[in-house]
């Protein structure tokens, strides 16, 4: 049994790393928090903040004294650091062999495969012209992705014909970053289920959600996903055989294609709580936050149950460059029961995510209302 | 509006403060710790932490010029500091007008007397002499008490013959502290009720709780209390105007004696978040600290209603004087849906609040077995 004082390192500041911080304390666990640049909304809340570039060895050296074990809060930290943090004796979850597969995405597909799960097809492409034989597997329109460090549709394009390509090309691959081909997937919903996994392969699974994009950025999250039971069940069976795959410890959100026909598709694998998880801190029993301590911890992982029928999370985005300010909280607190989660970003850019409102209800059109209303007062 | 980015400062750095940390963190609001001693609870949330005597100047001048308003976790603040920094331009609420009187038995029974709430029988003790007539009006057994800094039964003494007036008077009265003696109230119940109330005067009240103590410390609380509704929207109403004839601002504790012919009479008020309370976390849509937050910065209060039929919280108490280890964290972890919270207290002594068990079900019963499953688990 590690003693409740532990000291728990994090790799990565921002508002997930916040909300890992908010769990945390009710569980006596100490927080370090090793962030790229000053005063990040989690590196705020600790007295033990490194701050550093990633391939910094005295930040790293710094970190891995200042705690007994450590986690991640996203997978763009390049897994040769988590590595160094292990060989150096500091217990990493999820493990650098994870990170490794997931923060490749053309691994990850290539890993999901193995394993025999679902997914639009792919494949790698090194050169321009590879991109031609691509779309012959793939069809058109074809998704053109960054293996790394995409995000929010950063680092992707969409060919509609081959004349898209060397303009896209052009975009996506500067500084020799290695790109992917994929499929686009007409899709008649996006899922999302969170898996959480101990280290004895212990595994409890969220509720399914669905997940609304604007923009290529999560917008809105309904939870449970309004879909059949089968739909649902097979989708959290994919997403439990995803993490087996990925031999993950910790929590892990998996997205998913549904088409018409009821097919799934696996889209991809975080590493790490989820946006479509935030709805879990009122909306569950046991967070997602708090379910990812216990799991890298080795504790006993706590129940995924919704506490309602009905949740919705919308996210609060930056609706401009500049200081960030906050107009509009004290409206939003006046709708009855709407929770506000702001994540002290001193600075807004547009689309920038700096906040969500979760709802309660007994039906998802009430929850969305309300979490709606509540959303659009805030201008931050 | 006030910024979210609003600096919020506490005069207290324990596990209230640190709950209150966990709420302001969602509100995107940053605290500054002032408290006696470095790395309390709280004080290692923040890199605004003020060490000093409540008394030092100089800590309270930096404290003042760190925050743009403030709060307090614990009626023991001499309500001089707190008016000193009023003047000095620093807004506190509740303010120094309301501390004073609360922290002060005698004066709070008196602005509940004249706000014709009802109350145990009490009187002014200036010397071991005066405690005979207040035997004959208050009858024996006769509880006297310190007028100030009791809690957890320290200050206080239950006299049953005036065989007992010299050693309790030698052992209360020390440092010249003063006295007041109260009726001992043979009461059916204990009750308590937390009320929020802000800057205009708008209240929102808590459902009625039943405590039980031992050994004068706060053990178990019930919610709802297992009372018949007539006494339970009695005791709100006495509540909420407890806390106007206080004219508070913030959260308030207020506790109940409900006698076996179903009186109630108000025994103490608590200026702050409340053990009592702490069910709220989980319990309530809005917990007892975000909705004293929302109250403090003059924003609107939030919904007080339980989330469940019933909900019980069972505080862990230090079980021997020490070094604070973790045993058994992960056993009570292991009882679904108990949700554990620990201070983070370095120290443990024997009866210290060391952390709590919240458990939500569809019955006391049920709730209370949870609970008491996993607190007994723990041994901090």
């Amino acid at each position: 049994m590690i003693t409740p004082m532990i000291r728990l390192g994090v790799l990565g500041g921002g508002q997930l790393a916040q909300m890992l911080t908010q769990a945390a304390i009710s569980l006596g666990i100490d927080m370090t928090i090793f962030e790229r640049s000053a005063d990040s909304p989690a590196g705020r809340l600790t007295r033990r903040e490194i701050i550093g570039a990633w391939s910094d060895e005295a930040a790293l050296e710094a970190f891995a004294t200042q705690c007994d074990l450590a986690t991640l809060e996203n997978e763009f930290v390049d897994a040769a650091f988590v590595q160094w943090l292990e060989r150096r004796g500091l217990p990493v979850y999820p493990t650098s062999a994870t990170l490794a597969i997931v923060q490749d995405k053309l691994l990850q597909k290539q890993c999901l495969e193995v394993a025999g799960l679902p997914a639009p097809r792919y494949c790698e492409v090194a050169t321009p012209d590879v991109v031609h034989a691509a779309a012959e597997r793939c069809g058109w329109p074809l998704l053109l992705k960054a293996r790394r460090d995409g995000y929010d549709g950063y680092g992707n394009a969409t060919l509609h014909t081959p004349d898209d390509i060397p303009a896209a090309w052009a975009r996506l691959a500067t500084n020799n970053r290695q790109l992917m081909a994929e499929s686009f997937v007409p899709f008649a919903k996006e899922l999302a289920v969170m898996v959480v996994r101990g280290h004895d392969g212990e595994t409890r699974t969220y509720p399914v959600v669905e997940t609304v994009q604007r923009n290529h950025i999560c917008h809105i999250v309904r939870a449970p996903a309004p879909i059949a039971e089968s739909i649902a069940t097979r989708a959290q069976t994919l997403a439990h055989r995803a993490v087996q795959a990925i031999d993950g410890i910790g929590i892990f959100g998996i997205e998913f294609f549904l088409l018409a026909d009821g097919t799934l598709l696996v889209n991809e694998v975080a590493p790490r709580p989820h946006n479509s998880g935030h709805y879990s801190i009122e909306g569950c029993v046991t967070s997602q936050f708090e379910n990812h301590l216990r799991a890298v911890l080795n504790w006993p992982l706590g129940p995924t149950d919704l506490r309602t029928p009905a949740v919705v999370m919308i996210n609060v985005l930056g609706q401009r460059n500049g200081e960030a300010r906050g107009d509009g909280l004290d409206e939003a607190l006046a709708v009855p029961g709407a929770h506000l989660h702001i994540y002290g970003k001193r600075q807004v850019r547009v689309g920038r995510k700096m906040g969500h409102v979760t709802a309660l209800g007994h039906t998802l059109e009430e929850s969305e209302a309300l979490a709606q209303r509540a959303a659009d007062l805030i201008r931050l």
